[in-house]
């Protein structure tokens, strides 16, 4: 019983993880992104490049400036949301509604898909690795999926 | 030290996996590329729709038609492996390098994202969900950035 236990009180910890993180977001709070994740995560985001680790880390400078190409607070619901956790680590996907309303007045709306592997660091449960992405169309337009919806 | 035992017996149990995947990939092995699956996967993969799971499968006809698409075999390159594991769940992210020469001839070749969580099902490892993409140029042409490379 006391794995089960553990599971479960990982899994709350996990959720309320990933609710200050959207809450963070909302709020356009570089730090309050910042303090979810490790500070070795491992990012697949959706912009290029591949892969930002290291060298290439999507840092706080690139986070404010995509924060301040939106005015006012943005929109972000995390749907479909289901959690695998054990004592030690865990991960957790879902899909997310990202909105927010650019510096040129322009609305802007997406869903994407959010994979996210946690670890605990010093008694801390941390985002280790995020994988978001949209899919793309398989056609002669090579485009991104942006319009798809849940 | 049993735990840390356990997690490097499960390590190795995640790249034995992910290695006899890529070479069922490799044969455009249906069944082969199957059997790494739990019956239940979610996955979100390169082409839409954002989510697929339950009703919205990528299943084996899917999968036959894709590999069909492809005139003898691929190419399935796994880079940048990492796996973090315990002896209850695990998963791995790594950058894959898809290779092929189409029906119609022409040679294609795609760098994507892979994040793989696994956890053991009736004593043998099994991915329950899979995160493939590429990520997409934020300029004007939202296109998929299928020409990366780590």
């Amino acid at each position: 019983m006391r794995r089960a236990c553990d599971s479960m009180k990982t899994e709350a910890a996990i959720r309320e993880l990933i609710e200050r993180r959207a809450d963070a977001f909302r709020a356009k709070d570089v730090e309050g992104v910042f303090a979810c994740q490790s500070e070795d995560i491992v990012q697949f985001i959706l912009a290029p490049p591949l892969k930002c680790a290291g060298r290439t880390t999507f840092d706080r400078e690139s986070m404010e400036e995509w924060f301040a190409s939106f005015q006012g607070p943005l929109g972000y619901e995390v749907r479909e949301l289901e959690i695998t956790a054990t004592d030690e680590i865990a991960f957790a996907h879902s899909l997310n509604h990202l909105t927010g309303t650019g510096t040129d007045g322009k609305e802007s709306k997406l869903w994407f898909r959010d994979t996210l592997c946690f670890r605990q660091i010093e008694g801390a449960w941390k985002i280790i690795h995020e994988h978001s992405s949209v899919p793309f169309y398989m056609d002669g337009s090579l485009k991104a999926a942006i319009d798809l919806e849940p």
